[in-house]
């Protein structure tokens, strides 16, 4: 996790790596990405849909990625593919310093036990504490800071940023991305009432993350009550996120900033739930859903589609008049109801 | 916090410490808790309701927990006892690995100032830091790389995992439970505006929290701008959850995950706040109030009972012409008592 | 980051550095500053709104700092100005001991690489790390487990609270505080999906922060794409709030607890978002606008204002019957219409 400026690639590299159709100076040295508008000579830029097609004729770009149908209004070397956005996406990791070969040092501070189990090249940051029992597979890098709980097992590949949590009994697939202050595996919130005091139910199942998976900053997956935790493949996860005991999420699902979904609940593959969402406890969302932001859902969800719940920001003098009628609409819409009845049809 | 496999009970050894009614054999040696579809012949299961009768008699557990009017139903050794759901809570603690015994060790690497008071058999982790003057009960865990500030207090046996902080000047009762991430103390949010800038007010309170607290990952607690915070005994708080300065919270309630209470705040005792719920502040709330999931509460509560706020999702075609509608909501119920003024009754 | 006790000021050097004017006996040593109710006769108390006058008559404070207007109702010694509450503010400032002079000192256990930039008198708590190329102005205080990545610049008199996380490549400016948890600069939340699976866009932004910015606990904002997510000058953000990639916030806003704002919408100078309030990318919020708690804003606000939206608290049975109504408020709209139609005015 260093920081070294990239030494960039010749146009015909990139055009290679992206298996691009190449219009220019296949010499040109690449040493960044930009937008259209903030692109230097030696960057390159992107045109990824219609609306920044207005930005391309007066880029100074080295080179722009577009689809080939928008190549004649390109002023500058080009990259051509079908699916630009895509590409982008490619060329990002590229120019990406801390995506850059992991160095494969344990730094003389981390406290490492002594039967971890280590692969290849592993990294492991200043003041990192792995556990007993833990296993960490090849070219994983744990940033500074961390700790990796008892007998927790990280798949080849993955990267902790700084200051991430993993408690014990935890297990994260293949290529996993972890950013600071993200926790996985708390316990639960689980308790027994017995009339007067809560009783703790010690939190005895574990998280199991799939491939590909990707957590923000500040975001929490609690370990399950008995069963495990388990998200699925390709999942991503935004920042300040909860996710509660016992929840399942099937593959390649995407959850944006401050989602909450509460214990048990079972989410589909392919969903995506916007910023804010909440999904409460023990719901069943089939493959496909996608809510909008801040919505409730407080019933599973059987039928793939959007949905949506609350109202949309108003003027506050506006919005005073109509929310206190919302605690009418009951009584309004019996009243409506009434003088159909005794209103004769037109 | 280490994670070993437990040795195990016998049967009879369970029926006596949970003083339940055995029937079997009571030599059986167990070694874990599962639920009914998943335990194994060494593992104990439990029927804390009704729905899960049906799953009773296939089971493979090696005993089962339950009260005894489904003793009949109990194909194998059974603890029978009036509530299921209790005994399961104090059983899961007999398995947990996390609650057993401390080590009493002072990590070489952890940062103790001198004059910190330290009781007996007190643990602390790894890259721990421990202020001046601060003083930690008997049996202590403060997990690696915590952070405890001068002067603060915590109460005996309670539990810190790896990576809380607990700012200076904070006093937590015996048998607390912190889990990652969480943060108690940190500056409550005080600005005074002198017609051009902010100018910060220092947060010069503390933070109080009682025995039996339990606060989730990635938590917040401020510190109170001039008295302190005060979260009553036996309150549990879940992960990502912010409370402001001077919020009080009186005993035995319980917080789901993102609660977001405003300063100055008082909840009372026994109230139950549901994911999400955002309470504004310097609102007083009563004693055993129920709050639903991502209800907004602007006013103070003095009648305990159920309270909710918001609408369901449903499909976002449905829910764009409703919203839209709600913007007219004060219009139509104007409209509304117009129309009856004018409607001869039936 | 010590946690000293004040030795305390006499009440005329308060009045000095308050330019008040002084009424009583101006050798009064004040120790401390507290509440009207719970002052001590060695503290200062305030009056800064009028709901407080019916404590002044009772209160034991040594001294009370008020407006001249309420002079005469005051029993003890008093400081008179125009506006106590900013001047409570700066009151508050000298009796804080966190803010108390930085020692200037590196602990032996922090890890500073070789070629990190250091100012003037400069902390550095234990298990600190700085990553290569870093740069950290005059009287900088990095509290205990703090994470700062390769390349980042803080401003002088900055201070990170413990186990802050700053990323590569972040510049904060002059006298930031940024609270225990928080996270600056982790990856926005950027994926291109081809079909069947998502691609990492890897971010290559920044976070630029301006001066005197104030970030609570727990709170994070993310790297942008390839801009820089940027946060204005004197811009006060609370706890567990989440600001996305290539977000822009304007001077002297401030954002209340748990607010999310998604990626690349901006926001005026001189806003305030209330508690829980929620933004949807890509907007343009104009300067000047509050919106208040848990307000969803799905649009762009053009116009200075008070913004809302939701529907308050109120008793379960009666809000299920009005949400259930929500549901039906098009088809409710419709069937008035139609009534007015038919029914002839009155």
């Amino acid at each position: 996790m260093t920081f070294p400026a990239s030494s960039g690639y010749t146009l015909a590299e990139l055009a290679t790596r992206l298996d691009a159709r190449l219009v220019g100076d296949g010499t040109l040295h690449i040493r960044g990405l930009a937008t259209l508008k903030a692109a230097e000579p030696d960057q390159i830029a992107f045109v990824a849909n219609r609306s920044y097609l207005k930005e391309l004729s007066g880029t100074r770009a080295g080179a722009v990625l577009l689809h080939p149908e928008h190549a004649s209004a390109c002023p500058v070397a080009r990259l051509e593919l079908a699916n630009p956005y895509l590409a982008y996406a490619r060329l990002s990791q590229l120019f990406d310093p801390v995506l850059s070969a992991p160095q494969g040092e344990i730094h003389p501070t981390a406290v490492v036990a002594d039967d971890v189990a280590l692969g290849a090249e592993v990294e492991i940051g200043p003041h990192a504490v792995i556990e007993a029992g833990a296993e960490l597979g090849d070219r994983v890098v744990v940033g500074a800071g961390c700790f990796v709980g008892a007998g927790s097992r990280i798949g080849a590949q993955s990267l902790l940023h700084a200051n991430v949590t993993v408690s014990h009994g935890v297990t994260i697939g293949q290529r996993a991305i972890l950013h600071s202050g993200s926790v996985i595996g708390a316990d639960g919130f689980g308790f027994a009432h017995d009339g007067s005091r809560w009783h703790k139910i010690a939190q005895l199942g574990g998280v199991v993350l799939g491939d590909d998976v990707e957590v923000g900053s500040c975001s929490s997956i609690d370990r399950g009550a008995l069963d495990d935790t388990v998200i699925g493949n390709d999942v991503k996860i935004d920042s300040q996120v909860q996710i509660a005991h016992n929840v399942r999420i099937g593959d390649h699902s995407a959850l944006a900033g401050c989602v909450g979904i509460a214990g048990s609940t079972q989410v589909g593959s392919n969903c995506m739930l916007g910023g804010g969402v909440g999904l409460a406890g023990h719901l069943t969302i089939c493959d496909g859903v996608h809510v909008t932001g801040m919505s409730l859902v407080t019933n599973s969800i059987h039928e793939p589609g959007v949905y949506s719940s609350g109202t949309g920001a108003m003027a506050n003098a506006q919005w005073r008049k109509n929310a206190v009628r919302f605690k009418q609409l009951d009584d309004m819409a019996r009243r409506l109801a009434r003088l159909e009845k005794r209103t004769p049809e037109g």
